[in-house]
């Protein structure tokens, strides 16, 4: 056997540097596992078709065996031979077994190979990454439990804007995970489809049952096109453009959190287990690990706009092109699966500050209750508002909250405003009249907290 | 009423400058009819409500439909204080019907507004690609039956690599724009959630049946919380990934007719009308309209990053910055409108130099065929493949074909080879070989283009 | 005359749907200006070189000149078959003068003319654009000048880190925008290159002087490579990386404004003209304006990403993908000048609220401070950090700032801690003490102030 | 001292999983040698201000140098407790040379040191790619000087336009990298301003001289503003920028390659060093390294988005979010610093198939020049563009070559043509016709030559 499985075609040495340009090895051995996986149910599949005799599949397994037991225990030696790590775990199947290791590639090609070690490792990735996802989320639900009642202003535009319940905004980031785990989901049933019996690009031409091999594998059917199995990176893409999405909600919450745990705002304290201080400035307790969850919306929208860009104008066919499907989708899944536990950790771990948020909660938020308070009373909303602006100028000209001024002086602005007008300057008040469905009132976010649970325990 | 809806608040005149950098409705107005109808569907909450009477309903359900006529029939006058779409309608609707007009704002704001006007849209949106998608795999079906058995070269890394069945090659862009539709399938169903009813971040304070509202409207359900609903946009991300994805799908496959409507390859002929000439050289038969779909997988790639960043980092609220989420999402849209029946069209018109493609096929495209031959006599394929590489260089230095060596070369070579060596190079049996699921054969082919139409007749 | 310039060359009517989709006319009338003009300087090249006659020299000029009079008052009529600029211009001007206009494209192409016009109007952009940057550098140095000893917390980690002067705060942001001018400064010496009278991609057939036509036209120099000069769009990716790079300033600038406008902080209070308010709650102040700022980071450089996409892997001569050039390079160039002067406004009109930035300044951030006075007294900074950490805590303990611990306290944690140790909380000392170059103190403000004015005035 | 550098403010322990989050060492150890050197020179200001005895300062200097010969030795043994390359430096000095060492951090903090060292690591990178881009322009040069007279087709829409000199050709990329070198060259300027000595974000409290600090390590210039200092990463975005500009004419170059290399073209060979087999398909000859060279676009492209993104919308002050900027920079210059020789080897490797080109230059790509015929007997161009647009028409329909039609065809299609109409189909007259400056005319091609000659010299 030569150096390379392509070795028999060129008389020149290939040249050293192209080679460590090209080779894969470095990064791809993190797909051992799932190559070895993939051997296995294809030395199945020969041995079904009566390409291999049991006693061939006997030693293949065996050894395929040993060399996963080596990957997993570290214990792998590389040879600069290994170009990738199906290169690299053919290699040392010979080592082990002898020429017997050259039947396993029969009809196989490392472009279906690949393919198919990709899709495993998504598949798998999908799975962590849901249940990280899901802890955040139970997170959450738990911590909206625990402070069910506490009041804050809710924001928008980043200034105050009505009251809510602290347990509403911290469902609000539920939701959103929410949707984040039905994304991974519907990817994850486009990239359970198994390309292996593809062969290079165009089926493999012996008569291998590829139905069978996808079951063995765990996948939900096998590909409807050898050309498209071999080339298809969607499910990279749609990971990728998922992971992204989420990103942004983990890099929202990390903003509010940073802006809430500041002097200015000082709504919530975070452990300090999840804050670092200062090289030269002894006072600080720096949110760094929020800060970094924020920026790596960054690291992975790029990994997402690279790939695509790599994508572009492929033409047909296989190209080595692909081989750049792999860096930024393990960093991409490191990232998911190093901060998600540390975001369910940082809502876990938050130490809530209910006066200063329910201190923060000025009368002026209540403007539009006073508005609803026309409306109750006949007036056109448009009409309402107006009026209301005409309050909100005479308060600020006393220099006064909306609920000193006197019934004279709000009579005298619009005489609809009657005895009862200082009723509307109640926080909880305005907090209660938002019943409806997904409202801030208590009895919504109860109904809001039961359907979280449901959708956790589905 | 004021110059704004805001009117009463401010002293001094809004600054110009910073009115047209802010206003929307010079792209917003393609909002108009979802306005008009969320209006309507929220008309006849209040009425529901009892917060309109049923004269003040009929009237506002009357303007709204003369508005949505006035839009129709591009006849819809704008003003300058019309910031955007809903203030505009408003406006107008105080014109028609007066001061009743105002009280259709009641306990919505803009925020629960355009949100289900963007997600009304992009619904629609959805609907109309995915049915343009369809249009294109009918064209691959049709194209693929109509030349079922032309033969061509498979290729990998722009290599001639094993021959293929252009059918084969038709229907590998049938299934990526199958996975495509399951995509937009799957985001549509995220889309169709309905925040109307969520005022502008903490609910709506009035008894309003968002359930019937959102139902009454077409979507699926009501949203859950009301701080997610208003700044969730999702949606558009998702649907700009998958515009994204399915745009690489257009780019590989112009590239490709690019490439082989070139005089190297020669294998199709464009239609005229899918064709410009040049201004200065008078011979050319320029892809012009190919190149541009090749070229617009940026366009959309960078609509999709441009957002995403937008999102990057927001604290959680409803921001000003979300107002970006429209131009690049109709840009999109519009782009993929017009490109998808031209794709159709292209794929109907072209004409396939058949003779030219099967010139094509050369016998070194048979060589696994040959490493297959000897696996079959019992060699490893590693082996096998090692042997095949010494005779395609014995051919080389020979300077003929694989199937103009002797059988006695081939023996010398190796004595496996037998009499029979020269039956391998026989294209339509290295063809018929890959008979398995997906593969290129004849009857794999009929079967996957049976299954393609089962998929378009679902 | 057919048509379309490529009138002669097809029998089959183009595709209308395909003509929607190609031509370019709806936005490349943008560079009628730029076409005209550099059609004016190819006229007198090729009187110079003999092929036209003074006579057609001079009907061209004269048609030009009222073609591009037509532009200026909007009276252009397009016709259908107006593929692009050069197309309208050039049926225009035959229709004015006759046949003699088909003498201008002698030995000219629109992929050289085409070239041309884009660099004209990027040059124009950058001056422009360069302008308009030099406006917002000039407000921030007279805020500084006029707010020269307000002093803030400076912020590292959004967390009050120590004490800085306002003034000094405002001039950072004029360094990187004085770096961003530099930029577009270099990238307009790439931009000044002339490609004209490079043909197709040839070169030109006709002896065109083409020094004197790049001269004539405001250009450096005339490009060295036809086949370069056609293809090459690098000026305009370096316009666009210039611009997210300036915009990420802008972004960040907004930001800040946008939370210190805030409740929380209320250091900064906006002019009314560059706030809007809101249609449900009336007291809402909204910087609408400055929020579009910090998310049109996302526009930009969404249309960077996307050029560039468009860019890669293109096979070498002038593409049709290149056409893509344009629409987002227009639209940068439309935010970037509706924004800067937005900015100096928002700068120029910026209400300060000195006492509750000094009011923000609380002992805590002197702790630096504390640690230097102990390196004056000869211990290591390293153990000095770690014994105002203990005093941090002990403050922390007694619930009180470090000053009001007792210099028993303070001794009682070191000895090294002397009677003057309270002489370190003076907020104005620590500013003072920052005094090389580029720090806060005043005098090193003042030095760079100075350092403003002489670059303003280069 | 502690186990953090901010050991002495925090009570419980840090969180293992937010260490290893946040925790830079793991890539940042890539910057000891610029953190050694900052130190080294850092010590020699402190010795000069006083701050350090002089034999405090040898100490500390033997130490970094003792340090630095570890790291070079690859002998640096680090600690669980590192989180990045100055405190790593800075642990390593206390256990060499005891307490002294935290004498160093006197008036400096990691803010201001780290971006001394990227800077410094920029300005080595920056060097270093420019050297090799230079050996790509030099092999250009060399190869062009080589084939100076191969023709071939000239490329436009993918389609032959206009036959050129191959030499021309190699030179259009010549000019595009020479483009790429003086990006470099302006980022540099902006990369060589020394932030050291700005503190965490105030400016050092001792009498610090930046401007000397400056000088000894090899900036041009001391930074003006301390909170810009720290915070300011637009070096590396531009740097990414430019990289990302070079990446698409190696992308485009590859391109070109591949496409030429392949059996339909086949106007170039790669040396085998460059090429790849198949483990599949004994015959292939893959370009894998110019594929990945193309695919590499979107890596980088997709770190400069990345990052971007990433600055997008900070609130101005150091924040953990720029720790970002360093592992997508890595990255882009180890692929550049990998595949630019590559780039230079491949083209000095190439084989060029003369003759094959020459074969490739149709008559049909001198209708140009037949138009020019005309224009040169005083028929304006469009009119003669039109006539020979019949004269395409009606040699694709009698099936034959342009120059195969009679002079009587001609004259019956125009009398302007003339019995010398045949002398026009002459590809080297057609080349050598086009000597202005930059076109691909044999004496023009010498010119461009020599002036890439002077700008290697320069």
């Amino acid at each position: 056997m030569g150096t390379t499985l392509w070795g028999g075609r060129f008389d020149g040495a290939s040249d050293a540097r192209m080679r460590a340009f090209g080779d894969s090895f470095s990064f791809d051995w993190r797909l051992a596992s799932y190559d070895v996986t993939g051997s296995i149910a294809y030395a199945a599949a020969l041995l079904d078709a009566g390409l291999l005799s049991p006693e061939e599949h006997g030693a293949i397994v065996s050894g395929l065996v040993a060399i996963a037991a080596e990957f997993a225990a570290g214990t792998f030696e590389s040879s600069s031979d290994d170009e990738d790590v199906h290169t690299a775990v053919e290699r040392r199947l010979t080592e082990l077994i002898g020429e017997t290791a050259g039947k396993l590639h029969t009809g196989r090609s490392r472009n279906d190979q690949v393919a198919t070690d990709v899709r495993l490792y998504v598949l798998d990735a999908v799975d962590g990454v849901t249940a990280a996802v899901r802890a955040v989320q139970t997170a959450l639900v738990t911590k909206a439990e625990e402070h069910r009642d506490a009041i804050m202003p809710g924001y928008t535009h980043m200034q105050a804007a009505q009251p809510i319940l602290f347990s509403h905004w911290l469902l609000s980031f539920f939701w959103k995970l929410e949707r984040d785990r039905t994304r991974l989901r519907d990817l994850r049933a486009r990239t359970a489809v198994c390309p292996l019996g593809s062969g290079a690009l165009a089926g493999n031409p012996f008569p291998i049952d590829r139905d069978a091999l996808a079951t063995e594998l765990g996948f939900d059917s096998a590909s409807e096109n050898s050309l498209d199995a071999v080339e298809d990176r969607d499910f990279v893409a749609e990971f990728l453009a998922a992971a992204a999405v989420l990103q942004t909600h983990l890099s929202s919450l990390a903003e509010t959190f940073i802006l809430w745990a500041g002097d200015a705002y000082g709504f919530v304290r975070l452990d300090e287990a999840h804050c670092t201080g200062s090289s030269l400035m002894p006072q600080k307790r720096n949110p760094d690990v929020l800060e970094l969850i924020r920026a790596k919306a960054g690291r992975i929208q790029g990994h997402l706009c690279g790939f695509l860009t790599t994508l572009k104008g492929l033409p047909s066919g296989y190209n080595k092109d692909l081989q750049e499907d792999k860096e930024g989708l393990f960093d991409v899944v490191d990232t998911l699966m190093a901060e998600l536990p540390i975001v369910a950790d940082v809502v876990a771990g938050l130490e809530v500050n209910a006066e200063r948020m329910a201190a923060a909660c000025e009368e002026a938020m209540l403007a539009t209750d006073l508005a609803d308070y026309l409306v109750d009373r006949g007036i056109p909303f448009r009409e309402a508002h107006r009026i209301v602006g005409v309050v909100v100028r005479a308060a600020e000209s006393a220099g006064c909250p909306l609920g000193a001024l006197s019934v004279e002086t709000y009579r005298g602005i619009h005489p609809a405003f009657g005895e009862d007008v200082h009723a509307v300057f109640d926080v909880h008040r305005a907090i209660a009249r938002r019943a409806v469905k997904g409202g801030t009132a208590p009895e919504a976010v109860d109904r809001q907290i039961e359907a979280a649970h449901g959708v956790l325990a589905a």
